[in-house]
């Protein structure tokens, strides 16, 4: 093993090499493979560039060697060319040679399953034994648009004049970094560099980029995502771009995946793979857009809108809007709206500082200059006293038909008043404008071309949040294979340890007399097993027992009931606690997700919640701030927040066992994969809540200690 | 009064007017009032056009005459370019002259409220006594491409080389038409006219679309709303398009409004205002877009595609993906998916006549042709395959880097393939590619250059219906003003005109004994007043009650309760009900929207049902076929459809309840303002479904003959 090289020394070799090998390059240009040579040239690279092919003394005109061997230096990058068997003997080549970083353009590995899987496998051990850090397999190759090195056989760099700027993009897909490369030169977008990271058998989106971060050159990062693969990694690169103050924007796809039903909880039912992206983004600070002109429009305003602090206020932020034309605005308010975000009236003191300047603002939340807005007087004085209206977060200027015939106008006082004025200010262009949008952009102001993305990027930039900072640690631990279920009073005991309250247990053991319980009748009595998750469908609770005798009989009944069904399970202990009634129930749940570690789960319960999906989700730990908070994204739990007159339930008990639950993640001594408490029993405000049923499963080697660990303690009474 | 034109003789005076009149043009180039003449002078105008300005001899170096009385000839149509009150004016010299049709710019009417809402009126009477029709207020104006007539005072249409084609477009924004124009022109998109609506005091979107349907040049129709105001007219030209087979597309704002709580029933709170807008283009079969690029985009689709039947065998349309970008590809499907729009893989057959065709498709949904995709006769064979295969409703081609390189050679095979083959044929073009865009516009192949367009474009476009005929009659009555509830006996019997079962009811009088009930105890007792709908917050229903003891004594108390809480309600009567249990139940209703006319809604009911809006509406009547779908379009409904494992419930007695309640918009003798059964008590499959509580609220007028009538009427026992 050989440690390969990271950080600085990897984003030199990666995007800023002195000489780079092509390996397989073709001499016939109609060839995938003989691009990067072409592109290279073409854009006028400054380091050395060999060609490696064993069957020609020349390629594209130029002098070529056989074998990386042959090279009169070690190269600092090599893009490996060719087919997939020849693409590992040649990495193979690169590692014995020390060459530090190999990209792999070949497909053929784990996407094609079976054999390509070994291949794979293959090529991993070929980077850790040597050293040599891999991008790819899959990769379209690296571009650094600012050193012109435009590595990749991707058909869209084969023009000229690339456009030159601070954003920084890494894409899974590789035909990607061609499609937001043209539309950015339309838009007037420029790029320092486009990585293609393929397959990441070695190197992840998160790593380089965490790489690239000291590049002053580069203002901040858009990543379009295929799935949330080596989120560990990317989720370092989160938090020390944020520390940086270097937004990050990502496109993922995905959003209409079916939820992996993987899980024997409701919390992996409901916690579909896109919802636990989604989480997975927002608590990293990473702003997602739902729209694919949203990606290219979305940096001027992170660069000028630091994410949002979590405000214990609750005030919304709010949106003023000025408009020269009144049905392209009410387009953005529609889109701005449907997205959550509160688009406000001016205050009084604002329409009277209007008036002050010669604008009537009129009565709704636009002010709309009409015709007038169109000289730059009109439109300047009245951005500059939206700009400095306390109640606004944000100014969005529409503009009309003047942003096609007299773009340089239109656009001007947009421009010198986002200059003036710290507050952000962005434009929504109306008319087809391309001239008006490359001068916006030229200047740093955001500006959309559509209504859509006007409405997502501006709800992405306004509910970005800076990473919670309980995230830096602890790094989510992989999924540690096969779990365990424990039983129930375990599962309570768990619970305990990091503060859920529960209520009173006693386990009893069938066939035995029943002893004086702890607590007072109606009980209920629940077969106690570790095998047996979902109780009631084989007949294994009954509820409402009145006295001693029946008790008895009930345990009867459900050992019977419950071996009937299945036969292979020796029913012996009944857990039995006092009925409880609360004003309402929730279900919380921690899941530790393999992707991308734990996630703590916060729904109303029953059947209709299942149906839509109704329920917050954070990565674990959460603090009792980000719990009130997903108590309010879960829509069904208004009706405990007195919606119509009910009866409040006491959702300060549940954001503590949230935080509760959320804690089991940090256990050292278990691994918990999934903790469910189904439900929380909600009691009238000011009267707590209480787990009336939990499901846990700890990793294999876990539960085999903990099981045995239980076996020594007081199996009946109370845990607290 | 005198009868104003209509139909084609309006179409003619409004779009293809001989000579035109342009009241108050200014000599101020830079003035608003000055732009038609100037339009119309570089578009080529070929017919009269007088400028009438009182105080200059020329304008714009053109002979201006005094008033409209001075002109040689009456003109065809008069645009009127004064402020408000000189317009009112010059409207009534349009009437003494007998000119057909009077566009008005100016606003300052019912907008500007208070004696805005008076000079409004104003408009109207004078429009309706002389029989000229009004365009406007607040019309930007009027232009019809093919006749070079640039009757507007929009900015946008001062470039010369206005896109002439085949759609008409008519906007409730002024400015809209301007940008549709230039964004239409920028992607080859041709236009026969354009009409700014404005505040439809007369003329109103759907008279005017109405009256150009048999224009041979005019191929579709697109609407941009911003409310449902005068749907009647909408409706009947909708329906009459949909018989000549000219597609129509609305783009409508307000899709954020919060609802309107007018009402008193749930159904009121559940049917939003642009729920029921939605419901209103959908079962007029005009295809509803969701983006503004979209509406652009989608008429070539819409001329493709006639409008789906509703399909009794339930196959889900499918769509069949070509690419030679994967990763493009991938986000047109995400798109298509979170729309519900379903993605389908190549059959079995299939894929063995692709690779016939040398053409490997891979094991996923997507045929992805890679590199190979773009040669011309790799990607035109594998389109043919694909279109001519029967599980494909439709096919997408995503094209990659080639449509910007090569547009003509990579657009090609697509546009030749759509020639050669009826099965619907998109393209989602993935780089920035203009030109691609508009080659393949200008041949009519359907176009999308962002994935989220393409994805509300061909949702839209698979999801439009043909109109139920059974819409055709009746038309949709106005609000006929105030309402009056009726009791619930009432009520029921109302229901069980139009054929809804309901529990056997006896209405008892407080005070008075108890006589023998004809149905068995536990009963429930509820006051019956007409003035009391929310029976339960007045402590008006005693649940459970045992025997006739103690019902008695249940009925003293709800007198004494609901007496003491509105004491001007005299508690006369009792209705009682046996005790009903189902497997579920749902809230049916029918309600008079002031706008669209009656409308009937099936909701879960209950406090999630009202949190979620989750619900089915519909234009009324329905049929069976109609209601069953609004059962699959609940999504709580699942838990009566087996979901995990419950009781079905009898969804049939269901569906035959909804096509009762939606004919009671029929009733003659009555005018059934709504109408609501919450609960509709819904019994295992095959066991039917009960009505266990009504509300109805008629019209006035109507309120009292029913009220009298029932007076007459035995008010004990059974109704069925």
């Amino acid at each position: 093993m050989v440690k390969g090289c990271t950080g600085f020394a990897l984003a030199e070799a990666l995007l800023r090499p002195r000489s780079v090998a092509l390996v397989g390059v073709s001499d016939d240009i109609a060839k995938t493979a003989a691009r990067p040579l072409r592109f290279l040239r073409r854009a006028g690279y400054g380091g050395e560039v060999y060609s490696v092919n064993p069957t020609r003394a020349t390629v594209q005109g130029e002098p070529a060697f056989a074998s990386l061997s042959a090279l009169p230096e070690r190269p600092d990058h090599a893009f490996i060319l060719t087919g997939t068997d020849a693409a590992i003997a040649a990495l193979e080549e690169c590692g014995r040679l020390g060459v530090p970083v190999a990209t792999i353009l070949a497909g053929g590995f784990s996407e094609a399953g079976g054999a390509g899987v070994e291949r794979e496998r293959r090529l991993a051990e070929i980077g850790r034994s040597y050293g040599v850090r891999v991008l790819g397999p899959s990769s379209i190759g690296v571009v650094n648009v600012h050193e012109r090195l435009v590595l990749t056989a991707n058909a869209a760099f084969a023009e000229p004049d690339l456009p030159e700027g601070g954003v920084f993009v890494a894409s899974h897909s590789g035909s990607l970094i061609g499609a937001l490369l043209s539309r950015g030169k339309a838009r007037g977008v420029g790029f320092a560099g486009l990585v293609s990271v393929g397959g990441e058998v070695d190197l992840s989106v998160g790593e380089i980029c965490e790489a690239t971060l000291d590049d002053p050159k580069i203002g901040g990062y858009l990543l379009f995502l295929e799935s949330m693969r080596n989120a560990d990694a990317l989720r370092r690169f989160a938090l020390a771009a944020a520390a940086r103050g270097k937004p990050v924007a990502a496109y993922k796809l995905g959003r209409s995946a079916e939820a992996a039903e993987l899980a024997v909880s409701h919390t992996g039912a409901l916690a579909g793979e896109d919802d636990v992206a989604d989480t997975f983004l927002r608590d990293c600070g990473i702003a997602r857009v739902e729209s694919f002109d949203g990606l290219l429009e979305v940096m001027p305003l992170l660069n000028r809108m630091p994410p949002r602090m979590r405000s214990k206020t609750g005030r919304q932020p709010a949106v003023g809007v000025v408009t020269t034309t009144g049905g392209g605005a009410a387009m953005a308010i529609d889109q701005l709206a449907i997205r959550g975000v509160r688009v406000a009236a001016p205050s009084a003191e604002t329409v009277r500082r209007l008036a002050e300047a010669g604008i009537a603002a009129g009565e709704g939340r636009l002010v709309d200059l009409t015709l007038a807005g169109t000289r730059y007087d009109v439109m300047k004085a009245a951005l500059g006293v939206m700009q400095t209206a306390p109640e606004f977060d944000l100014v969005l200027a529409t503009v009309g038909s003047s942003a096609r015939f007299q773009p340089d106008l239109a656009v001007a006082p947009v421009i010198d008043s986002a200059r003036e004025h710290d507050k952000p200010l962005a434009a929504f262009i109306v008319p087809e404008a391309p001239e008006a949008l490359l001068r916006l952009n030229a200047a740093g102001v955001p500006c959309f071309r559509a209504p859509e993305s006007c409405g997502d990027v501006i709800a992405a930039a306004l509910n970005r949040r800076a990473p919670r900072p309980e995230l830096a640690t602890p790094s989510p631990s992989p999924h540690p294979g096969a779990g365990r279920t424990i039983d129930e009073a375990e599962a309570y005991r768990l619970f305990a340890r990091v503060g859920v309250p529960h209520a009173p247990v006693a386990v009893l053991t069938v066939g035995e007399p029943v002893p004086e319980l702890p607590f007072a009748y109606p009980v209920v009595a629940k077969v106690l097993h570790p095998d047996i998750a979902h109780k009631t469908d084989l007949g294994g609770v009954v509820l409402n027992i009145a006295d001693a005798d029946a008790l008895s009989a009930a345990m009867a009944a459900i050992r019977g009931r419950v071996e009937a069904a299945r036969p292979e399970v020796g029913v012996r202990n009944i857990l039995v606690q006092p009925m409880t009634r609360g004003v309402g129930e929730v279900l919380v749940g921690l899941r530790r997700d393999p992707q991308v570690g734990p996630v703590v789960m916060l729904a109303a319960g029953g059947v209709l919640t299942e149906i839509f999906r109704d329920r917050a989700l954070r990565l674990a730990p959460v603090d009792r701030d980000t719990a009130l908070e997903m108590i309010g994204e879960v829509k069904a739990l208004q009706a405990l927040a007195g919606y119509r007159g009910r009866t409040e339930g006491d959702l300060g008990a549940v954001a503590d066992a949230l935080v509760a639950v959320s804690r089991l993640a940090l256990l050292d001594d278990v691994t918990v994969l999934e903790a469910e408490i189904n439900p929380l029993m909600v009691m009238a405000d000011g009267q707590g809540a209480l787990a009336v049923d939990a499901l846990v499963q700890l990793a294999t080697a876990d539960a085999t200690a903990q099981s045995q660990e239980n076996d020594t303690e007081n199996r009946s009474g109370r845990n607290r």
